[in-house]
């Protein structure tokens, strides 16, 4: 018997997600080998010559092989495409875990192609930087973060509380949710900013009441503010069309609030502006 | 004959904006006295001790006895109130300019209260950080950064020549413009921004589907997003009170990309997605 809890664990996108978990197991010392799955070799050399994979693999299904854990760190759209050719390789009890950023249409894709004998354990940690690839990951990412796992009505307990337990010795806190709320979660706090941000340069860039780009005049405010528009436009395409519908309820919802505000501007009162900019200072200055 | 090209300076607000217009030009060399207006006493004593200002008065009138200069860093919707306090006590030929972030209004607050004998020259530095008060004030805080001037049809050129001057020796570029396209392209770029990132905050803190406030689970992300959400509410009513028609032309133009955007999101438009978040990402990294 391994003296490791995971004796081989298995990384599928072996990028700054899927690559800082290897690391932060490594460096808890409850791994054994670390399985890296890919389909850029580069990448993949990259992760070994840094320490996050023992070895390496483009084919899936033979990169899975007798691993007890398997980390699927694939973009939200192809974790289904992955899942369907590792299925019949999985060993029995082997557990399957991901960190997609939406978990419904993660669920609906991989849950009804894994075999009985294997445990789904959908997750999502709440961490990144702006920076992707294997040369990105490093161990401490997820230290002080959250972690969200949202089992389903299939998703075995003993699974859950493993899984759990690998996030806290990477350093997370872990929640617990319903997979509806999570995707709600994220879709207030992260998918509708990103798609605020991504608006806000489109408006400022195609005004056209003067020959040059206004955008020019922005100082670091603008350009600070607008950071995350510089974020990945496949991923961004892949989440707003895998979290449509909550993403769909927030924008309405910030649509409302904004008219709301709009209303305030036009009809000059002041008060209610006030008003409106103490409450938004407030709550955000609740959360830091 | 003064040996400086400005003998006296008088500035009345002494804060972050004021302040470092005096510190750099001390710096430079070309202002021989600095007298500090405010009304709070404490500000200005702090002000004397950094060496800021040589000497300070709470009475406006007093304190531009004399001056050659006087810049106004006053909240927007107060200038009115100081220029009619002032007023009289100018002298002849003297220069009066400001700092603040909407021109029409301060123009149309200021220029009639002024005597033909003295010069306004309107101007906004593009520079801040979110501290505030003399403390905050430092030398090198206009360096790099732009300066714009919205003359009038009354403003004396030799006047616009010396205040652009002043602004190029405490390190910033000087761009001459069209008052309404200065308030134009400050309500794209700074205005518009604040009053997303105040609605965003709303949004998210209001919804109200779940006991919990979901905001509680927001990482770094959209923190950084909304740090301008913890701007100051009074100086942002006022200017959303101030530049009302720039602002309000700017949020329907941002309603109308972010309705384009939502429509995308709803029909599940995966190439017009990719095509929005990619025209953003290369407007926003052509700034950089």
């Amino acid at each position: 018997m391994s003296e490791f809890l995971i004796p081989r664990m298995t990384v599928i996108g072996v990028g700054l997600i899927g690559g800082s978990f290897a690391l932060a197991l490594k460096q808890a010392g409850v791994v054994g080998e670390v399985v890296g799955v890919g389909r850029g070799v580069d990448n993949l050399k990259t992760a070994l010559k840094l320490g996050i994979v023992d070895r390496y693999t483009t084919d899936p299904a033979e990169g899975v092989d007798d691993a007890d854990l398997v980390f699927l760190a694939t973009p939200v759209l192809s974790a289904g495409d992955v899942v369907e050719q590792i299925a019949a390789n999985l060993k029995p009890g082997a557990i399957v875990t991901d960190g997609g950023s939406v978990k419904e249409a993660m669920i609906d894709a991989i849950e009804p192609l894994l075999p009985e004998s294997v445990h789904f354990v959908p997750g999502h940690p709440i961490a990144g930087t702006e920076h992707s690839g294997a040369e990105a990951a490093f161990a401490t990412l997820y230290r002080d973060r959250r972690c969200i796992l949202t089992p389903t009505e299939k998703t075995d307990a003993d699974a859950v509380s493993l899984v759990k337990s690998l996030w806290q010795k990477a350093g997370s806190e872990v929640v617990v949710m319903d997979v509806e709320k999570h995707d709600r979660v994220l879709a207030a706090i992260s998918h509708l900013p990103h798609m605020v941000a991504y608006a806000l340069v489109v408006a400022g860039s195609s005004y056209d009441r003067y020959d040059e780009n206004i955008l020019e005049y922005s100082a670091g405010g603008f350009k600070d503010f607008t950071r995350i528009a510089s974020s990945d436009p496949t991923m961004w395409r892949d989440i707003a069309l895998a979290n449509r519908d909550a993403l769909l309820e927030m924008m309405n919802h910030f649509e409302t609030v904004f008219a709301e505000l709009k209303e305030d501007v036009s009809s000059g009162d002041g008060r209610k502006l006030y008003d409106f900019f103490l409450k938004s200072k407030q709550s955000r200055d609740a959360i830091l």
